[in-house]
């Protein structure tokens, strides 16, 4: 699966053999990868012109969204999603190879809490009691793992990182939900789009700050979309940063901004009062397993 | 400020001196105050009867809701809220007293994911390329600091966590933004109010699965509320974990739950197929400044 037609500088959430990287590796198989340290590095290089795309996760599955990535696209750049690409996320248990006979008596667990919220009930009846250490990324904490072989202790991370820093898996798709995948945003600085090749989803994104009240402003904006069998494949609220119970909305429509029913919702929208910003409409991949 | 008529036991997520405890202490100065290591601990120690009430964070202005207590809640415990507390949130940068003079070239920071995410942009700015390291918690991170005088490291914290571990506030209110409170749970296993002096607002909060797709019902429930000029003071997404894009939603409606309007809403809730988890009407309470 490749949707690229010239060769392009890619700023991914690093480093490599994160998920991140899986999923921009899936996408973009002959660019040129540049991992960053955080999700508002991989923002602002896109926005400053040192890539042409960048690649952050956006949402997952069980724990919801990324409030770096959402939060940094309202209120810190004017950036457009270009793209979407959605992963499966298996997490597996690995130590170091010189531990590998010891791994049932491993001191300490180590990965980034998204890793470690997901396989919560794993690690409480299989290793309760053991520490559980919150690190940067799940490559991260294999890298760390690789760097320690004298300690006993465990990693977090998919398969990739494994191989990457040449560590035994001891127990595979420890998650403790099946259904768990990513929603990664592809951005761009530019209003364009990827190929719709590999794609059968078109999708709208829209931020929608409500004018005063939630209670009834956001019943209003809902039927303006509802009443034009506009499908909404999310809504999400996320604190304004004024003050508890000030959100702004973040909805996914199933359509082109382009077609007349969006554009008269849009106009709508600002009708009513409600500040809108559009990312942009965009075609959904998927990763293959 | 004290609601008590008798005194109880409290599970709060601790350790002593997290805003947590600071919070629990506000509304219950006279009470037997029990530090636990977890969100899920708190739950389970009140579910299973060790206390009468458990005190957690739900939801930050900033960073938004705590998805662990929500997913804990909806999925895993059958508990009340009988009150929330809302607490201003202060951050500052606190070294060890023998590091006091050196704190201008610190080696690392030490704090909770959400304390280092609210003081990002000074820590960008005043501390760029200086390690951030997360920590289970802001008092424990100050603990770490107190234990570690040899080391040039710093903790972000509130000041109760600086009082307890003998640390020097080197820098105060280094958070970027100033409307930052957090919004605790009090939860109990009977379904009772806490007292309702010192209490303005009266709040009732559903957790919310819609029937199908979730563009027109969500529609029809806000206009379940709408109609009947039932106030929403929140309403959230969160994931269902069956798959992308499947939701259920919290639902704060600002009236008592055994008002003729509330129960109507509520029963033709039932009947457009949703399901309804009331978690019960209570107070809010404040924590003076």
């Amino acid at each position: 699966m490749s949707t690229q037609n010239w060769e392009k500088r890619i700023a991914y959430l690093g480093p490599e053999a994160s998920f991140t990287y899986l999923a921009t590796k899936g996408l973009f198989p002959n660019d040129w990868l540049m991992p960053q340290a955080s999700i508002p590095e991989c923002i602002e290089a896109v926005a400053e012109g040192r890539v042409e795309l960048a690649v952050v996760p956006l949402e997952n599955a069980l724990e919801g969204s990324v409030p770096l990535t959402v939060d940094y696209l309202f209120h810190e750049a004017d950036l457009y999603v270009v793209g979407e690409v959605t992963s499966k996320i298996q997490q597996h248990l690995m130590v170091h190879p010189a531990q590998a006979e010891n791994w049932q008596s491993i001191e300490a667990v180590y990965s980034h809490p998204h890793a470690l919220a997901q396989c919560h009930k794993y690690l409480f009846y299989r290793f309760s009691g053991v520490p559980l250490h919150q690190y940067s990324s799940t490559a991260a904490a294999a890298k760390l793992v690789a760097d320690t072989p004298e300690r006993c202790i465990a990693a977090i991370a998919n398969s990739a990182a494994a191989e990457k820093y040449g560590l035994t898996i001891v127990e595979n798709n420890i998650h403790d939900f099946h259904f768990n995948h990513t929603r990664f945003f592809v951005l761009s600085k530019d209003n364009v789009r990827l190929s719709k090749v590999d794609s059968e989803t078109t999708k709208t994104t829209f931020m929608v700050t409500l004018p005063t009240d939630v209670s009834g402003a956001l019943h209003q904006v809902l039927s303006v979309f509802a009443w034009r069998k506009l499908n909404l494949s999310k809504i999400e609220s996320r604190p304004l940063k004024t003050g508890l119970g000030d959100y702004f909305f973040i909805v996914d429509v199933l359509a082109d901004e382009e077609e007349t029913m969006m554009k008269g919702a849009v106009e709508e929208l600002h009708a009513l009062g409600c500040t809108v910003k559009s990312l942009g409409t965009y075609y959904s991949y998927t990763t293959p397993e």
